[in-house]
C-alpha cells in the first residue's frame, strides 16, 4: 500500500501524512529497531520532509544514516541522529529549559534538540537543583518571562514543584533515571512530579526529553 | 507575619502574592483539611481576589463556605466549591476537552470548571472511547482546530495516544480511577499515557482534572 | 520410567502423550536450559512427532540441535529453533496478526512461526500503531474477516483496544517489552491490555509471541 | 449528533453500530455511572437490539432499569442487570466453565450469563481447585470435548495451568480477587496465569467474568 | 515473669527497663490493640514512670485510659493519648518543626507532642510548601539556628530537600499520606525524601510523626 | 457426583478423601462464602469427621453453623469457627508459638487453635518483639527445646531472624498486617522474613496463622 | 575478640558457637564477599567443624578455597563450594525433592547438597510441572511416604499447591527466577506459593534452594 | 554568573556558598557525570575549601582527579575519591558504625570516610547480624555510650530494630542492596527499617553510606 500519505515498507508503515496533521514529520524511535531499519525509515522521511529526527539510537545507526543522508549528525549523550536541510530560522520564542543536575544534561539536550528542529529558540538554565535553591532564584527573571518551561530532574524530582510556584507559564516536567536505590531508575522522580503541589505541572515519561521538547514546542507555536 | 503577600493564619500561610506571580490566586485542596480550615482560607482568598476555587471537598465544607461567601456554589460530582464575582467574560479560546467514558465525566467537569474560572472557553466531546473509534473520528474537525486538548480516560487510558496522533496541539492526558482489578485505581491508565506512542502528550495525576484544566488554561493564555 | 507416553531423561520428563491430549507436541522453552539439554530434548520430541519447536534460545543451541536434526532452522530475532518434516499444508485459515511497531516484529514473528507449525495460515498487518490511526483503518476489511486476531504492541499497548472495537473476532493481545522508563519492560502495555475497554480481548505474557500464536491456532482449529 | 449508528445522549455516545460490527450490542459497565445514566443508556440499547447487559452495578440501578424495561432481571452476586426479549435459542456449543472455589462463583456466574446472552450453551464444573486435584480429573472427559474452556480461580490461580495441560482447546483464565494478604486482591492469581507453563492460556482482568464469557462466546461462534 | 524490669501481663510483656536503657519509657502503639489492652498497658507504664504516651488510638481508648489515669489527655487529630505528672520543664532546645501544608498538621502535632514529652522545646513553621518558596525563605533565620529540623510533607514531598540545602543541622523528613492518586498514600512523598539531593536528610515511616519527634528529641539531647 | 470421597454440593465439591490423604479434613476458608454456604459445608465435613474448622468468617456465619452443629464455637479475634467432638487428647509436643506484639495476638490465636485441633500441644511466648531483645532472650531455654517454632510478627518482621539464629528447630514465620504506611499491610514484614539472614526460616501468607499452625502441626507429627 | 565461640576476623565475626546452638556450622553466603574473604572464612569454619558450605559464589572463589582446603568441591550450576571430612553417613530419611522444570534444576541441586551435608537422604523427582499433571501423579506413592517435601518451581509456581493437596507432610516451596516478562524474576511464582490453596505449604526466598534444603533437613531431624 | 558563591561552569553551577550555610562543601555525586566533569568540579571545590569528596565514581575518574589534585585518593569498594589538605584533627566523638555482614562493608566504608572528612571519630563494629545476636550483645557497652549510631544492613535489614532497642542515641539505618530474589536490591531491607518497632530509627537511601555518614556527623557536631 502506498497512497501517498502512508507508505508500507514491509517492516514499517511510514506515516507521511503526519506532518500535515501535526506540523512535524514522524520522529523515529531508534531503540528496538535494527540499524538497517533506522536508516531506511530515516531516509524515507527525510526525502519527504527535508528534516528527520531519530531518538535513542546507537552510533552505528548514525553511521548507517549518514551513508544515506550525508548531512546527518549524531549526539552521543542522548543517542539522537538528525538532519535538517530546510534552511529555516527559529520562529517561536519563550521556551526555557531548566536542568537540575549535571547528570541530567543528556535528557535536557534531547529536549533542546527536538524543540530547535521544531523551530523554537531555547533558553537554558543548568544545574540549579533544589538543594541550593538560591541558584534557581538567581534565574527568577528568566523564568517569569517564559511562555513554557521544561524542567528536567532526577533523584528527588523536586525542582518542577518549585519552578511551578514561581511562574505563570505551563511547566513540563521530565523525570530522569539519574539516582540509585530507591530512585527506582527515575520512578521516584516521576511520582514526585505527578504529585506536584504546584498547579500547572504535567509530566512525560522517564528520560523523555524528546516528549517534553516536542510538547513545549507545540505550546510555543500556540503563542506565535 | 503578614507582609501583604503572605498571610500567616496559624494553620495556613496564604500565598496572596501567587495571583501576581502566576495569574490566578491559590487554589485550595479540600482533602485533608477540616471544614473550618477550608472556609476561612477560602474566605481570605476570595476577599483578596474576588474568585476562589476549592477542590476535592465534601458538601459540608461547601455549606461552611457559603456562610462566609453567599455566592459560593458546589459541584458534587467532583467536590468543587467555587465563587466568582469578578464579572469577567471568557478571554481565551481553543481548549477542547475530550472524555472517554460516562464514568469519567466528574474528572472532566473539574477540568472544565477550572479552565472557565481561568477565563477559557471549553469545547466538550464526551464518551468517545477507543473501543468505538468512529465516535472519535466524527469529531476530527473540532480536534484539529484546538489550541490545546485535554483528554480524560480511565481503564486502558488509550484515548490520548489516538488523539495525539490526530492533532497538532499539545495533549494533556488525565488518567481516571475508573476501572477495576488491574486498573489499579487509575495507575494502569496513567502508565499507558506516560508511554504514549504519540508525541506531544503529557500527563497529570490520577483524577487530576484540576491540574489538567489549569495547565490547559495556561497554554490557552499563551496564544491570546 | 518410560511407559511410552512419559519418558524420564533424568533432567527432563518428556511428555510424549501431550500431542495426543492437546494436538501438538510439547514445545521446549529454551531459556534456562543448557545447550545439551535443549538438543537432546528437541531430538526426542522430533523423533516422536516429526516436528519440534524450541523458543527463546541462543544460536549456540541451534547449532547443537542442527547436529542432531539436520533440517532444524533458527530465527535469531526471537531465538526460535524449529524443524518440521511432516510435509503438511496449512489447514486452518483466518488468523490475522497485527503488529504495532517495527520494534515489535520479533515477537510477532514468534507468534507467526508457532501458528504456522500448527498449520494455520497467517495474514500480517505491520506497523499500524494508534498514533497514526488511519494506517490501521486502511486494513479494516482484512480485520473484519478474521476468525481470530493477534495484536502485538509495546509502549502504551493501546492497539488491541482499538482493534477489539472494530472486529467480531476474539483478540489476543501480546504486550512487548519495547519502550523505556515507565514502560517497565512491557508491564505498562500489559496493564493497558488487561484493562481494555473493548470486550473480547485477552492477554498473554510480555513478549509472549509463542503463547499468542499457540492459542490463536487453537481457536482457528475450532472453526475448521 | 445522531446518524443512526452513533447517538449522542450528552453524557454518553451510544455506539448503536457496534452490534453490526461485532455481533453483540454495547455492554454497559455499571461501575462509575449514576443510576439515571445506567437506566437511560440500557433503555436506548434495549430498544435498538432487544437485548441489553449491564455489569457491575448496584440493585438500585436494577430498579431504575426495571422501570424502563419491565423484563429486566438482576443477579446480585455479580451485580449484572439484563433483559433479553429476542426469543432466541442457544446456537453455539462447547463452552466449559471451570470454577476453582465456592468464593469464585459470582465471577463465574457473570461469565456464564454473558455467554448465554451471546447464545452459547455453558457447561459448569464447580469447586475443583488444585488442592484436591482428583476432583478436577474426575471431569477430564467433559474438559476434553470442549471447544473453549473458561477457568475462574483466585488465591494461587494455579488451576488454568493444570487445565491447560489437559485440553486441546484454548483456555481463558480469569483471576478473582478472592484471597488475602499477598493475594493482592487478585494480582497474585493474575500473575500466575500470565506465567502459565501450559501453552494456550490467555488472561483477562481480575474478576473479569464478563470479558472471559464474551471472548469464549466469540470463540464458540467461530466453530459453529 | 516479673523481675522488676520486664513484666509479663499475658497479652503484653511491658519493658519497664526501657526507660533506663533509652531515656524514655516504652511508647504504646494504639493501632491493633483493644481498648482494654491499651488502658492496662498505659496504666502500668504510667505507674512506673509518671509519664505515658499512646499513639494512633481512638477516642474510646482515651476514655478507658482516663478512667485509670485521670490526668490523661487526648489529641483527636493524630489519636494520641498522654499523661505526664513528672512536673519537669523543657530541658533541650533547638528543634524546629516545619510543616508543608495544612493537611499535614496532625502528623506534625504528633511529632511536637512526642518531643515535648521528651522535654524538648519545639519551634513550629507551618504551611510553607515549595509551591510558594518565598514563604519558606522568610523563615531562613529560624531554620539556620536549629540543632535539628523535622520536616513534614505530603504530596510531592519536596520540602525536605529544599530545607536540607539551607541548614547545617540534620533534617528528619516525615512523609504524610496526604494527596491522592499517584501519591500512593504517602509512598510517593517517601520516595522523594529518600532520594533527596540534599545531604543530611533521613526519613521515617509515612505519617510517622512520633518516630520523627522521638529521634529529633534524641538529637537535641545530644547537644545539651 | 458422590462417590464417597468427593461430594458435589453444587456450589461446592467437598473433598471428603482429604482426611485420608493428609491426616486432617478439609478446612473451610470463610472469606468470600455466604453464610449459608459456610454452614452447609461445615456440617457436611463435621458429620464425616467429627471435627471442623472454618477460618476468617463473621459471627453471623458462626450463628448459622451453631444451628447445625450445636457444639460449634467462635473466636472473634481471628474469625474462626470450630467444633470438635472426637474426644482426643493432644498427641504431639514441641510446638512453640512466639508472638512479637500484642496486636499480633489474633493471628497467633488462629495458629494455636489450628495446631490444637490437629492434636498438638502449644507453648506460647507473647510480646517479645526485637525492640526489647532481652524479653526474648529470657525465653531462650523454651525456644531451644522446641521441635518447631512459629513466629508471628508485624511491622518490621524482624523477630524470626533473631529466633532462627537461636534454635536448631525449623522456624515458620507469619507476617501480620499490623503496622501502617510503608508496612504495606504486612508486605514489608513478609519481605523481611523471606530475606531472613538466619537459615531454617520459611514464610506463609500475611496473617496466615492457620497455614503456620497447620504446617507446624504436620512437623510435630513427623517427630512423634 | 575471641572467646572461643565468636571470632572477630576484622571483616567478619565468625559465629563458631552456631553449630552447638543449631546443629550445623555457619553457612557462608558467597555473594557480595571478595574471594579472599570467602576463602579465609571457609577455612576458619572448616577447621572448627570439619565441614563447610559456601553458597552463591563464583568459580574463582572455589579455587581460592581449594588452596586452603584441598578437599573442597565446586558445583557450578548453583555456585556452591563445600568440603566435608566428617566421614558421616546419612542419618535422616524422608526428604523428597520435587523439581518442576529442567531450568529449575540448579536450585534443586543447591537444596539437595545442603540437605546431604546435614546428613539427610534425598529422593529426587524431576521435571513434573503441572502442565502435564500425569507426570506428577505417577510419583504419588513416593510423595505420600515423605516426611517433608521440597518443591522447586518457576514460571507460574503452581506445583506446590498440587503437591500440597496430595501429601500429609509439610511442603516447603521454592520459587525460582526462571520465566520471563510478568514472571518478574521469580516474584510471580513466589506470590503463587504464598497464596497456595493447599494447607501446609510454606515458602522461602526466590532461588532459595539452600534455605529450603536447610529447613527440610531440620524437619527430617525432628523425626529421627 | 560568578558572584563568589555560585559559579556557573556551564554544565555545572557550583554552590561555593554551601560550606558557609551547612558547614561542609558540596559533595560531588560521581554517577552520571563524565570523567571530565567530575575532575573539573572536584578541582573547583578543592581550590575553594581544601577538601573534596566525590562519591560513587569509577577509577578512571579518580585518575583524572589525581592529575588536577595530586593528593587525591580512591577507595574502590565504594568508588569514593577524596582529598583533604586542611590538616585538621577529629573534633567530634561518639559516632558508632555497626555493620551487619561482610558484604555490607563497602557501604559502611563510605559512611566512615564521609564522617571522618567531617572531622568525626568513628568506632566500628563489624559482622554482627541478628542471626547470631550474641555477637551484637557482646558490644552492648560500646553501643550505649554512642551519641549516634549508624547501622548498615542488607538482606532482612533487621539489625537497626535490635540496636534501636538497646541504645538511647538516635539510630540512622542504611539498607544495602546485598541479598537476592525478594531482597529486591535493598528494597526489602529498607522497608524493614522504615517499619522498625524500635523508636528513634530513621532511614536513608539504599546503599546510602554517604547520606548516613553525613547526617551522623551533623548530629555529632550538635553535641560538641
Amino acid at each position: 500500500m502506498n497512497d501517498g500519505v502512508i507508505e508500507d515498507m514491509g517492516f514499517a508503515t511510514v506515516d507521511l501524512d503526519r506532518e500535515r496533521r501535526t506540523g512535524f514529520p514522524e520522529v523515529v524511535m531508534g531503540e528496538g529497531k535494527t540499524v538497517e531499519q533506522i536508516a531506511s525509515i530515516a531516509k524515507r522521511i527525510y526525502d519527504a520532509s527535508g528534516v528527520v529526527l531519530v531518538t535513542r539510537s546507537v552510533e552505528k545507526a548514525a553511521d548507517a544514516v549518514s551513508e544515506l543522508i550525508p548531512s546527518a549528525q549524531y549526539e552521543p549523550s542522548c543517542g539522537a541522529i538528525w538532519a535538517d536541510d530546510r534552511g529555516l530560522d527559529a520562529q517561536h520564542r519563550g521556551l526555557t529549559l531548566v536542568c537540575a543536575g549535571t547528570a541530567d544534561l543528556p535528557v535536557a539536550d534531547e529536549a533542546e534538540l527536538t524543540a530547535r528542529l521544531m523551530l523554537c529558540e531555547v533558553t537554558r538554565v543548568n544545574d540549579v537543583g533544589v538543594a541550593g535553591i538560591h541558584r534557581l532564584l538567581a534565574h527568577e527573571d528568566v523564568l517569569r518571562t517564559a511562555k513554557v518551561v521544561v524542567v528536567v530532574a532526577g533523584m528527588d524530582g523536586a525542582l518542577p514543584s518549585v519552578v511551578g510556584g514561581l511562574v505563570a507559564a505551563p511547566v513540563i516536567a521530565v523525570p530522569t533515571s539519574n539516582g540509585f536505590g530507591t530512585g527506582l531508575d527515575g520512578y521516584a522522580a516521576m511520582l514526585t512530579m505527578l504529585n506536584s503541589c504546584a498547579a500547572g505541572v504535567s509530566v512525560v515519561n522517564i528520560d523523555g526529553g524528546f516528549s517534553a521538547g516536542y510538547q513545549a514546542a507545540m505550546i510555543c507555536r500556540v503563542g506565535n
